[in-house]
């Protein structure tokens, strides 16, 4: 990674969003009136999108741009299903439909699911077992007036954009949230994050073609792209990630001859916890990164599970602890916008899963774009994964809407964003405390599930005696595996392995262990590290 | 369709399955002995796979022929990845891990998921309700010895051959029902058999590629492959579906340069209850086509969703009802035997599916091939759905496993195997009673949802003034939605839009509507047809 640099790009003919207020996203108050007035499709397999959900204050904005020009062979060739589009006579009075080839409910051999979730504030496991409330779905819920939401639809088949139950959930949630700053935009549920980017790639981009990436980057996110025959380009990062500098550095420069490829027009980033580097762009960096965007016409997906695992202020052991937001609103203002929230092009796609903060294994994620964009992908999950799985849906509704609402869910988040500060500075506090300075040095994260330890291994002796970077990252993750600790190498995280890396970090996550195990670990790191180095 | 005709080929150099006995499956008793000798992987995102469970009599059998030569670029280029691969240091005794960026089960708000599921063979909603039970699925059950499959897996990431608890129950139930007849099989699952086709195409074709299908075929399957730049060469079918003959003639004269293609190799079929025509292929049918795909070299893919929605044989409304199998081996004996089961070489790639027969909504389904191409599929789904709902496997283990296992998910398809004959009975007896038999012509279908009724359109009034097939399709169709009945026309299920319809047919699903709304449907549909065709 470089080191910081002042930004100093020359940007000419497109909008300026620095100086533009973000306004206050709609209170829950808002949300709860302007709900009241809609109503929720409640068929099987009933067609829902999130215009039926936005608040009027949505439309007062300018509309989004057009992305003909970026869009793959694949994802033009895509048409509306024939059979979906029959559906459209279901709504004439008195038919009766041999149609579709839905199985009866009849056949589903489930008569109630119960859950019990914890009642906010009462988060803790032990608190969730003594206080916690059981929601229960049943079969004909709907029909009998008890719930929006049932086992009768949600065991059925639904639509690509997931239930008008949960895209209510989650296009509520986006205005609260990050409150578009144009009037189009649309939110699809998809099964993960990962999904939405394979989608994405095949969406946008044809074989050949280079994607812009961080140096270091989700190795996930680029084994999706390699076998499509997708390169990734990549941009130098400081210990607040993405360097707009650089960004524009590749784009004006770009080669087409010598790379064999067209320009890029698709940038992926991890704004907030990056992974691996736990790096977070700041405000400014993100609208320095959007003018940039801006001035090449790039498309940016920004891919954002850590996005609410934002922390308080680090402390050192012997400082005073920060208190958690004492309210949504003061909870809401802390944490840094996001791409989506300055997009006034509508030029961003917004990769957003419940995997991080809810359950990995729900396999519901959603995506934020303009209608244009959504459209492509709805298509396209029509022919694949059809939907998000029904149960998972109809139990997080359960959850996030019928027991929380928007309120429960926001103390939740604060209550995770507590749980991870605590992560974090037992992390940090205990390499300040057994890690060797004279070799390791870190940034400590302001969110996600990273922290990112830079090694001097031009100090390791068999550098000095000629060895390779790579021998030696893999000697030191030897000697930390032999004590016992599982630590990730920095190279499996490079964008292009045709970069010579000047740079030796190892990535540490905070989020699984349990705190001494953790603190325990990172002695052993030391240890080996110290041993590496004939430290000790 | 074309008539039926005797099959005349002539095939030489490929193994003779004609003569092969199929074996006696695995008995559950069997299938219980061989479980207590095998272990379950519980750990969180556990790596599972079916050589774990298949019995000891699978491995006396030869093993599947390679498919590299048919693979595309994409699945070839896929490797293994880099965070999963670093997974085997866990296995390290007293290893704490700062790898994998796996969220703590602390913060999954469930304390447990109860569902309450039928007994069998009390199935119907009223018995459920009434004598049910229930079951239930708690944070640590695994570590407090009371399941092998709890929230805190569930919850989490898993692996993208499905979790091992689910894993074991699909591999259990393909040995016990196909006991394919090659040694080294196994499962995957997947996140719905539209996901399974979607994959299947990327990982054996290229843009441009032709595959066959059937002439009729599940529009969906074809608007998947279709973006792709994949298009379908059509078979000839009979009331057994796909005619060996036909698919021989294709291919042995297949003219690459007429159609700028390489000659196929992947066939779609779906033998059983085939959408949109519900024809059925008997065992010598299957074996035909078998012969047929050996000579040629060509992969099956059967896709399988209607296989447990085989019914008893017909009978008119004035005869003697059949009764159901009066225990499990009839049961079985009763299913026409499957591609996989005649499979001597390892060339059927099998889409099965919960879809049709517990819930669409799970969005949980497998495929069952080689390894070979199972490893591949694997590899494709950790870059895309990474795997099926966890929450959906816990509750189908629950309800499969833990309640009813393999016995009484038996009783279970028994059920809905009477269950759908006498929907089945239902619509054709309609038809006998209210269709114009002058214009109007059915064969009962033997399995699946559908039935496919042929029109004489050539008897029209607008077709002896020179109309159009596509027009008087379309009044006929419009006739029956005017009428309060909505069928699905046959050419929205032409697998090639080049070649002209001699038939003209519609498709109608006995599926969904209630007994005396199908009767209904079908007396509005014969009104629609009696006014069309002047005969009332």
């Amino acid at each position: 990674m470089s080191p910081p640099a002042a930004v100093d790009i020359e940007v000419t003919g497109v909008t300026d969003t620095s100086s533009m207020v973000i306004p206050d996203p709609l209170t829950l108050d808002d949300v709860k009136a302007w709900r009241a007035k809609t109503k929720m499709p409640t068929g099987v397999a009933a067609m829902a999108n999130s215009d039926m959900f936005k608040s009027p204050a949505c439309y007062n904005k300018p509309s989004a741009k057009r992305w003909d020009h970026i869009l793959s062979a694949e994802a033009k060739a895509r048409k509306s299903s024939t059979l979906k589009a029959a559906a459209k006579y279901l709504k004439q009075p008195g038919m009766i439909s041999l149609g579709g080839g839905l199985p009866s409910s009849e056949y589903f051999p489930f008569d109630h699911i119960d859950i019990k979730v914890p009642e906010p504030p009462r988060f803790s496991e032990d608190e969730m077992r003594k206080y916690g409330k059981v929601a229960r779905a049943g079969r004909h819920d709907i029909r009998d007036g008890t719930s929006e939401y049932d086992l009768e639809i949600a065991l059925n088949y639904g639509q690509a954009t997931g239930s008008g139950q949960m895209l209510r959930f989650v296009t509520e949630h986006t205005e609260i949230v990050h409150n578009p700053p144009y009037s189009d935009w649309q939110c699809c549920l998809t099964p993960g994050s990962t999904a939405s980017w394979d989608a994405t790639l095949r969406i946008f981009c044809e074989r050949g073609d280079y994607i812009i990436t961080e140096e270091y980057t989700f190795s996930t996110a680029l084994e999706t792209a390699h076998p499509l025959g997708i390169r990734a380009a990549a941009v130098k990062m400081d210990e607040q990630g993405l360097l707009p500098e650089s960004l524009d550095d590749v784009l004006t420069n770009w080669d087409e001859k010598a790379r064999g490829a067209r320009k890029p027009y698709l940038l992926y980033t991890v704004p907030s916890g990056q992974n691996p580097t736990g790096a977070t762009q700041s405000i400014e960096r993100r609208r320095e990164v959007y003018k940039v965007a801006q001035k090449h016409d790039l498309y940016i997906v920004e891919d954002e599970p850590y996005y609410f695992l934002q922390m308080q202020p680090y402390t050192r052991a012997d400082g005073p602890s920060v208190p958690a937001p004492s309210n949504h609103k003061e909870f809401l203002k802390a944490l840094i916008p996001s791409f989506l929230s300055i997009d006034v092009d509508g030029r961003v796609l917004r990769l957003d899963s419940f995997s991080k903060v809810v359950s990995p294994g729900s396999r519901v994620a959603w995506i934020v774009a303009s209608e244009q964009i959504v459209e492509r992908f709805t298509r396209h999950f029509e022919c694949s994964t059809q939907n998000p799985s029904g149960i998972s849906q109809l139990i997080l509704f359960k959850l996030l809407d019928e027991q929380w609402g928007h309120s429960g869910y926001l103390d939740w988040l604060i209550n995770l964003r507590m749980q991870y500060t605590n992560r974090r500075n037992t992390i940090v506090q205990a390499c300040e405390k057994y890690l060797p300075t004279e070799v390791a040095s870190w940034t400590p994260p302001t969110a996600g599930m990273f922290h990112w330890i830079q090694v001097d291994w031009k100090k390791h002796p068999k550098a000095i005696a000629g060895e390779s970077h790579d021998a030696i990252e893999e000697a030191i993750f030897n000697a930390a595996t032999e004590r016992n600790v599982l630590v990730s190498r920095g190279s499996w995280f490079k964008a292009d392995s045709t970069v010579d890396e000047d740079g030796m970090f190892f990535r540490a996550t905070f989020a699984a262990a349990p705190a001494d195990k953790i603190t325990e670990a990172i002695k052993r790191f030391g240890e080996a590290l110290r041993a590496e180095f004939r430290l000790c």
